[in-house]
């Protein structure tokens, strides 16, 4: 069969077309880093009562105006507001309240001075020596949410100040987006499992553990289904078991040609499957299979783990968001940052080349420094910090130009 | 007692006499953004024997030379290499062995060469189109890491292939410095529980929980002590308890002047207390305490919980790295993204203050939009994305002006 080669656009907008599907509903302490499901409308007003935002006086505003340090305005003292009580007196012309920042305000009173404007004359007597507004140095009983308007949104997802919000609210608990499972399977007649001595011509299963932490720092989360040799109905066998308990199943781990093969001819065994995609026009990562089997997503990575892991940077990190039930955001700039290149880079047009770069601090500048090597090592991507694409369209990138790095990881 | 306010350089030096104290060891598959607290050394070479980086046919090299498409070489086949097996016939002058990507080099051979640039005139002998040199698709045994050198240094965060790299050199477990527990304390006489309904003149702890969250972001182990009126028995009696379970002890929650010194009274009552910090030159954020008792940092943190919000993103988190065995590192600029900002924006000066923006696309161009609103309500931080810095040394930012932005999440 003749199948095309994608370029990375068109992935981009195959891996479009999935989406969660589970909700659950968590505590809120459980909640960082989660999606919502649904908006948050506020239950009631926050703060729910007009509050102090200063030391000071309680006092009506307009007793006030025109007070300055050469003319102080007199102010009887009539009491003083217990925190986490409302006041039992009220604030009538010409009276102050003594208030502490967060205090409510009392009864009459629109507006607070410094506690640093007021100089005590006795007990029962201050002068005020600034004026204030109606008011100034309070919060409103509303100024925070009102009660049912839109907190968070749909799809948004939870931050520390988030969660604040959510308890200030009274809201325990909330309904988010189940995380994304996936089934990781390793193949291939050369790797054996990573506490075994591996005999000359083996290697350890690298790519199960780098795939693993990978969905792990996606928020995902990864079950490993183990090492396959290259058995078709070994192999079918461990796919259907993934696409039962997991939303969708990636293989990798063999880099031959023959564990190739027997990916896609696995993928085409299963009834209601769908090859999307065949092959990227991308450097490295080029023999990526992509199917749909029924309606989850199965993925043949490929063998080499460097090229795994572009693969995985690339495009299963913005699947995993979506599956996980995050919108397309500004985000994705958050995920790069600004350096200069440290030296030209060819390429050869017609595909988009990933290139692992090392991030280094020159005076104030970040610069980001090719990192060669074969793309079968994994040395290289433990050097990187990070990847720069040079664009299909393009015939390279010129030492000193600003290019974007995606940086693996931030935390 | 006069005590200076500190400047945000002050205080980022007295936070860097903090260290991690313990440490853990753990399976890798458990170890992703753990801290190393030794050097990596590799027990072996890896790959461990001499590999395909291509489908083809191992040959000698020199076979090869002046090889062309119009002019080919024929060459013997003379057996296949099993994946994960050694083969078990040598390359001698005028022979080639089929070779897959990952195979293990066959004795005598020294190059493969691709797939492609090979014609197969029956089962005995093919035709090479292409030269190779020495060593061309081939991963020497030692090419990833040779035994004995340091694949990843002490204070290095785990990331996915770094995982990889340990499976594949059989590291199944690796120690790494403790995550640093935080002891979190909600003050203050209007503060109730979550899950209640706050009466006139209280409010619910937004505090703790926005807290919790911040360290759980930041990969610490947070542990809520709960809710503390201000009873100044109670509340010496918490923090003593925190300080035997936790690695540093944060108070925070009421908002009132008296909380704030209460908080000071309780840490001055106990023996090997040294006031570090009583106040800092920021806004929001200046009423903040800091103070070592015994080896442990404890902090009052200001009652507004937009203003403790911008401690935890200003001094919190690189005291959290410290604490967790992170190094200084080109890190910082990581955490940040360039924006231009939308507005002119005045400061006073003689401190810094920390704005809270919202980030917008527009055209490529990501755009710094400021918050304005009463520092004591948390919507602000809620709309926000993350915070700009205007240095006390200057008097404002101008529009269009480029500037950093501390972004508050990036996952």
């Amino acid at each position: 069969m003749f199948f095309k080669v994608k370029t990375s656009e068109e992935v981009f907008q195959i891996l479009k077309d999935f989406h969660p599907t589970e909700d659950e509903v968590l505590s809120i302490d459980k909640a960082l880093y989660r999606i919502l499901n649904k908006d948050i409308i506020a239950p009631e007003d926050l703060p729910g009562f007009p509050r102090s935002s200063m030391d000071g006086y309680a006092v009506q505003a307009r007793d006030t105006f025109g007070a300055t340090e050469s003319l102080p305005v007199l102010l009887e003292v009539v009491g003083e507001v217990l925190m986490g009580q409302p006041s039992n007196v009220s604030v009538r012309p010409g009276q102050a309240v003594r208030i502490s920042t967060g205090g409510m305000l009392p009864q009459g009173a629109d507006g607070v001075v410094m506690l640093e404007y007021c100089h005590s004359l006795d007990e029962r007597n201050i002068e005020v020596g600034r004026a204030v507004s109606p008011l100034e140095n309070v919060l409103r009983f509303d100024d925070d949410y009102k009660a049912g308007t839109v907190v968070l949104r749909s799809h948004h997802s939870i931050r520390s100040q988030d969660v604040g919000i959510l308890a200030g609210l009274g809201i325990t608990e909330i309904s988010v987006f189940k995380q994304p499972r996936v089934a990781i399977i390793s193949t291939g007649d050369e790797v054996v499992p990573i506490d075994q001595r591996p005999l000359p011509g083996q290697i350890r299963d690298i790519n199960s553990y780098t795939l693993n932490a990978f969905c792990l720092q996606q928020r995902a989360e990864p079950i490993m289904l183990g090492l396959c040799r290259d058995d078709f109905k070994k192999l079918r066998q461990l796919v259907e078991n993934g696409l039962h308990i997991a939303d969708t199943v990636w293989i990798s781990g063999g880099s031959s040609v023959g564990t190739r093969d027997m990916t896609l001819k696995v993928f085409e065994s299963f009834d209601k499957m769908e090859l999307l995609v065949h092959g990227i026009s991308i450097s490295p990562g080029k023999p990526t299979i992509i199917a749909r089997i029924g309606q989850k997503a199965v993925f043949g990575l490929p063998g080499h783990v460097a090229s795994a892991m572009v693969v995985a940077e690339v495009f299963l990190s913005p699947f995993l968001a979506r599956l996980s039930g995050k919108k397309d955001m500004t985000k994705e700039a958050l995920f790069e940052v600004d350096a200069e290149l440290s030296r030209n880079l060819e390429s050869a047009s017609g595909r988009d080349d990933y290139v692992r770069v090392r991030l280094i601090e020159k005076q104030e500048r970040l610069i980001a420094e090719p990192i060669f090597g074969k793309s079968g090592l994994i040395s290289t991507l433990v050097e990187a910090h990070g990847l720069i694409k040079i664009d299909r369209n393009t015939e390279g990138l010129y030492q000193g130009q600003h290019v974007k790095v995606m940086v693996f990881d931030r935390v």
